[in-house]
């Protein structure tokens, strides 16, 4: 791959380049983002050229958006309108229908897919970037409807085996209601303990490590949420339903021989997924 | 003080041993467990005698009950029974309401206040046993009602800050709800999430940080948290309650700007907890 051009080096963008730099993908690194954002990420050797939207996309065989979902959907038209034809162009955001409606509108210069790496650390900016982000993640792709056998889908899927993740095609869809309860639920659940507790004088001072690990996601910021919580609101409301059906089964059982085969359920799945 | 019988040398139990002897507060450390405990605790040097139950309670100035439970409610009779006037008798079970009562029942050579120490790890067993295990967490203590000043108080309330903790006196029953709020909750709702997720196919490849973080204590033994549950059913039925009651105050501001507001309130809990 001749020259990259990754819209957003943040955590993301930033680890992005870094593994492809690692593994020799691609010749060029181009980077957009705000003149101080850029000045880091060419001081810490994360892009080689700072660059300007209009000049660069043209020259794009890959264009990488890293950008939170709004900046996405606002960035969308413009890459499309400013790629060569037959660009690849892929994005990073946490939902997926939207995005993949939008880029269903488009006039199709560029070849789009939808992707959502589940990477991320507590530090954000690209200073905290790593080459290794990626590497055992998984990494969903929503290529549109026709799309799943397209040449474009075969090389981006193979970049990403390349730096390590597990990549899983998938439809925007089913994206958007699997991440609802693997990753939208979660964090409600952590932000309504942390509100609940915040409520009660002495919890505070009460709280023990299993508190803190439940309130850890709670310390998200909203900034980061708002954008995935807007655009999958349907399919959090269902998770949200199965879990509450979830509690008060588990609430049925107090008290009774039965909670034992919800904790032996649970440690199950748990088990499954800490041994990774 | 000379002479101190801990029963169940454990993670925790072993831990108290360890952290008085850093400290220089026993002379001597006597251990009541399996033989095959026992001899592991004497090996590493946490206890520096094993001893049996009826000969070395009358030694005991302070007798430390670190055993589940169940198994705290069987040994208390026999502890009051077999202690020497005056000595002081405590516990770490994590409910307390069942177990005072119990105590309230009893003769009384013994002088009992109810403790539990806010603390744990994932790793159990005297192996794992850690003498800053206590250090700044929070230690409650349950004295019956008029006990508030005795000198039995005072006494462990000096042992235990010496070892770092950071006691808290307050009822039983006021501990009992704390605790259902700040810990059964936190330990049900994790169970809850990973018994979800466990009964939905492609869950376990799709989950990120998020997921894991929330599942953690889903790990949890069935084995460590029936006594737990069995013994605080109302209160924890009332903090269930007030969570779902959250919950779907979250659910409703979905998409709403108000979701912001409940972000930034769990946020403030979250930050206040993990600077610790």
């Amino acid at each position: 791959m001749d020259t990259v051009v990754i819209a957003g080096v943040g955590l993301i963008g930033g680890s992005f380049a870094k593994a492809l730099k690692q593994h020799g993908i691609a010749q060029r690194i181009l980077g957009i983002d705000r003149p101080e954002v850029l000045a880091e990420a060419l001081e810490l050797g994360i892009i080689d050229e700072p660059a300007a939207w209009d000049e660069s996309v043209s020259r794009a065989d890959l264009l990488y958006l890293a950008a939170p979902i709004s900046g996405i959907m606002e960035l969308l038209p413009v890459a499309d309108a400013l790629a060569r034809p037959g660009a690849l162009i892929t994005d990073t955001g946490s939902t997926k229908v939207e995005i993949c409606r939008a880029a269903s509108r488009l006039a199709g210069r560029g070849c789009f897919i939808g992707g959502h790496p589940m990477a991320g650390k507590e530090i954000q900016g690209c200073s905290a970037a790593d080459a290794a982000l990626f590497e055992g993640k998984p990494y969903f792709l929503t290529p549109a409807a026709g799309q799943e056998q397209s040449a474009s889908l075969q090389v981006l899927t193979q970049v990403l085996s390349t730096i390590g993740a597990r990549t899983r095609v998938i439809s925007a869809e089913a994206h958007d209601e699997t991440v609802a309860f693997v990753s939208h639920l979660p964090q409600l659940m952590s932000t309504a303990l942390a509100e609940l507790l915040g409520r009660i004088p002495g919890m505070e001072s009460a709280a023990g490590p299993g508190a803190v690990d439940m309130t850890r996601l709670a310390g998200s910021s909203y900034q980061l949420w708002s954008g995935i919580l807007d655009t999958n609101v349907d399919a959090i409301r269902l998770a949200l339903a199965e879990y509450v059906r979830q509690l008060s089964r588990i609430e049925a059982a107090l008290g009774h021989p039965e909670m034992k085969k919800h904790f032996e359920d649970a440690r199950k799945f748990a088990r499954l997924l800490h041994k990774k």
